[in-house]
């Protein structure tokens, strides 16, 4: 085991790479704790919320969307992008709306995700929805989806499976199925 | 609720951003369900494996290290990339050896992972660890990081009040507990 150390990288120069519409890309030559220089490539996100919604059976409304980046549909919990300043208890209830036509009448934090903090700046809140009352989709005119509602013991049966590879989805499910027994 | 439609979105051109040492960055233009055009940003990411080292008292070997994108040290389960066409499954031992010097008796695959399927492509191997014989950690020479023996039960009350906030310790913590009924 080694000692504890300070830890800490300090930042020497930074060379900005891309702005995009979602992520910001730049590299930073940095100073380990020894004293030598590395380099730190960052891809930096304007964060987002992901929202487990629980309906009066216990069932799970979930979305199925085209992951680009990984050539494939994946099922998911609803989830979205904050804009930046943006009050992430405030958008995890938009897009959940805008998603499944959900609107809660319990709501709560169950708790932030880093998905990977090695190079990626993204942090997500995560909700839980419970009390659903069903109004209408709104999607934005480049969001595709489809949603079903699973039973949440089922949902539990697929993340312990493998089957549901997703972070969010992942944590959010075990976490409810932690903190309420369900 | 949406009727099932055809998600895939078809590559129409690319447009390569940036090589690191880690991480790729390219921007797509697509053809979306609709027909319309779109962009997708993509970080690419080599792959990483990420190890729960049980010990003999239901001890957890975790890591401490600084992670530059948050500016914060952070406590995780041992992890580290892929190289590339490197065995995930191999990849589990070396880091698990490299960054606490465990060797263990019992090793099993949790699953998969898959951080953030919006813009970043990578992939985590998650192994469960025990039965561990202990012998010389061995890091990289820009590699710092604290070890330190946290109790399973604290681990997951950690998990669950939030103080953990990383994706692949919470998974595998919360899939463990749930697997092994610890």
């Amino acid at each position: 085991m080694s000692n504890q150390m300070d830890l800490t990288e300090r930042t020497l120069s930074r060379e900005d790479i891309f702005h995009g519409r979602v992520i910001t890309v730049h590299v930073d030559t940095v100073e380990l704790p020894n004293g030598a220089a590395s380099t730190r490539e960052v891809a930096d996100h304007p964060g987002g919320v992901a929202v487990l919604p629980l309906d009066g059976e216990n069932n799970v409304l979930a979305v199925t969307q085209y992951r680009y980046v990984f050539q494939r549909p994946m099922l998911e919990i609803p989830a979205g992008k904050l804009e930046y300043g943006e009050d992430p208890y405030q958008a995890g209830l938009r897009e959940l709306k805008e998603e499944t036509g959900a609107v809660p009448g319990r709501y709560e934090s169950l708790g932030k995700l880093i998905p990977s903090p090695g190079c990626y700046g993204e942090t997500l809140y995560l909700y839980l929805a419970r009390d659903l009352q069903m109004s209408e989709q709104h999607l934005d005119p480049d969001e595709f989806l489809n949603v079903e509602r699973i039973p949440f013991a089922e949902m539990v049966r697929r993340c312990l499976s493998g089957e549901i590879e997703d972070a969010k989805t992942l944590v959010a499910v075990l976490k409810a199925k932690a903190l309420l027994g369900l």
